[in-house]
């Protein structure tokens, strides 16, 4: 496609999504619910396809020379369309977050008025690989009364051109317009340029992916972003710490899964208990394979490499820990605010207020007392459904699930009222 | 100031303010209160000072060639002061948004999870004019626990320094850091544009002017915008409405003050009612000296002017009002989630499905029925201050009050809990 080709291709998306907006936003939910369940139905009556389409993929990835861990991701198994076909179920049980009105109430001047949420309209989410994102991402904004458009990776392309046929197909046979969930179709890069800067025709976009994918969107876009960046997350282990409960969460922490945004990435600990945890803790993590980066008063307790100024700002994704002695809670905090990505951090204490000060303090989408930062996540905190984790402070912080895809608007009852 | 100098400049105003966040986002309550009527008292104690450096910009004012207009909203008289004042004191008397937890429940897992309310951090805005502006933004920052950066109209710049030192006075004489206001002292154009792109001191940039100056600043800016562009509102009156709610509104939303934002700007019509309520609504504002343009069916019944294309689109800020007639509510929908600027529309009717189905569609900040467009306002709203009217979708819709400037954090209590 010529750049002038993408430009308008992307302009019509985005005309087509504000129209097909208006309509989503009207619709009853028991209509979005059974667009959900039809959209479940095609994916059933479509495995064959789908998985030959992504057959196509995969051949082109390891062609492109695709390394093991992206093909997995990239695989369409029967098994994959079992949990997108499950996903779908799950949100069309969820409560429909739209139309509900909040605080309505009296004024002296006699109106009543209230909040009532409502859809943001179009919803551009950018994101790669995964094909069943696809699935994920179009059920949330339905459900949630937006219009979408789905932008893929390139290396996903006959898959997700595959996924888009049954969202479609879906669509229509619930009686709702297709264009409520649009693909992209082309896999030029220019596509994404357009869908970021095309606020007359999207309301928000969602990245999902990379660091550097997000950081490019976010430095580009001129509509807003609900982005995940990072997540450098810390334990601080106060010397008000139960240790046994401190151990099992330092452990789950940082060895429950290393690949993931909300694992711990760095241990803070009070200077007076360090003797008496640290030696305990740095031979169940040897027995994981953890590497430990530490710093001086660390490395005076037990075994481990130099932890620099760039490990405390290292978001590692690895069975790798760095580890600072503190003096403490003030010492914690302050180390948090700097280095933390601002998406969770927790304190192991048993002090009522050094943890009512950690819970305030800290300056991030998610405080936890006594508990793993492992927890952060959509579906451990109740939302149903996950559309990503922002770090950002503006509109939504942390797991975003169908509420963050929607905004509140005012209602004003009158009789007649006029302003004196 | 060179570029590099400003540059510079504005790097440290940032970085003292991300300092200065932490100690406001923790400080209580009681102490917050405490510096606003601090800040009063130092206005109170420095009428002299503040008169005679407004006599200062309105002096060069005057030789720079303003208008009549822009000299009176860039006056500090002995009234203005009063209004800081109790503007200040009416702040401190609302209750603090910040630290309320909701929605805390347990879930499966064993953890209880509840969101807490929490400042934004830095938040930056940037005004024209109007030096009462600098107490009115200062102090809604600061109850909501946010350290802000102001940077008023270089027109200003006398009285808006004059007005610092009294922000600072109170804050120090509080015990607060001065940090937590800072007053940029440079007229220097380009601090607005470092400013707006320095995401990692500012949180969020709320600007508050002429449309011109909001369209620049959203195009340019690198940090989340809480914006108010225009204000074309509507009020339409059905073919079920009690007419005579219709003329009240109608008068009322039109006539009650013209250079407003939630001033009525089209008015539209059903046919069946048209030949009813117009001649009498026509009557009414040519009394008020209000221009009419109508489309060839209004200019049918009454005497108007021509309505091009562009009125509709036209926010007149003057007794000027476009009338359309209309077929009935889908027309009436579809015209205004057309040109309105999402700001506020109303309905007139006394129909309960047709009320029901305009709160629904139509896809603006504040949706009316049976009430006058000029009751979309903080305080009409019982936010207790406004800091703007936002037409953004994303964040907050419409009046922004202290509860704007927070966002919600995830708390999570627990007893040594790890993921399973």
């Amino acid at each position: 496609m010529s750049e002038l080709n993408v430009k308008e291709y992307m302009a019509e998306l985005g005309r087509k999504a504000r129209i097909a907006s208006r309509v989503i936003a009207a619709a009853p939910t028991a209509l979005k619910n059974k667009a959900l369940l039809a959209i479940a139905n095609e994916l059933d009556k479509s495995r064959i396809t789908l998985v030959s389409e992504n057959q196509k993929d995969l051949a082109a990835g390891k062609a492109n020379g695709l390394d093991a861990a992206m093909l997995d991701r990239l695989a369409v198994k029967p098994a994959t369309i079992d949990g997108m076909i499950e996903g779908l179920r799950q949100v069309a049980a969820l409560a429909d977050p739209c139309g509900e009105i909040t605080g309505m109430s009296y004024r002296p001047s006699g109106i009543q008025v209230g909040k009532m949420r409502v859809p943001l309209g179009v919803v551009g989410i950018i994101y790669e690989s995964r094909p069943n994102v696809t699935i994920d991402a179009a059920s949330l904004c339905l459900k949630s009364g937006n219009a979408a458009i789905l932008r893929g990776g390139s290396e996903a392309i006959h898959s997700n051109r595959a996924i888009a046929n049954c969202l479609q197909a879906g669509l229509k046979a619930a009686g709702l317009p297709a264009d409520v969930v649009q693909v992209v179709e082309t896999t030029d890069r220019a596509a994404v340029g357009e869908l970021i800067t095309m606020p007359q025709f999207v309301d928000v976009i969602v990245p999902r992916g990379g660091k550097g994918l997000i950081e490019r969107i976010s430095t580009d876009a001129k509509v807003p972003v609900i982005k995940h960046l990072d997540g450098i997350c810390h334990v601080y282990i106060d010397d008000k710490a139960d240790l046994d409960k401190a151990f099992t969460i330092s452990m789950n922490a940082k060895t429950h899964r290393y690949g993931v945004c909300n694992a711990m990435e760095t241990l803070l600990v009070h200077e007076q208990v360090a003797a008496q945890i640290l030696p305990r803790l740095a031979a169940a993590y040897a027995e994981k394979g953890v590497e430990l980066r530490g710093d001086e008063k660390t490395r005076d307790l037990i075994s481990a490499n130099v932890a620099t100024e760039e490990d405390w700002a290292t978001e590692y994704l690895a069975p790798i820990l760095s580890i600072k002695i503190v003096s403490g809670l003030d010492e914690a905090i302050a180390h948090i605010n700097q280095y933390s990505s601002q998406h969770t951090d927790a304190i192991v204490s048993e002090d009522y207020t050094r943890a009512r000060r950690f819970i305030t303090e800290v300056d991030s989408a998610s405080v936890m007392v006594n508990a793993s930062t492992r927890f952060a996540d959509g579906f451990e905190y109740g939302l149903g459904a996950e559309i990503g984790i922002s770090t950002d402070k503006i509109h939504a912080r942390g797991p975003v699930g169908l509420e963050g895809l929607t905004s509140q608007k005012w209602v004003v009852f009158g009789d007649g009222h006029i302003r004196a």
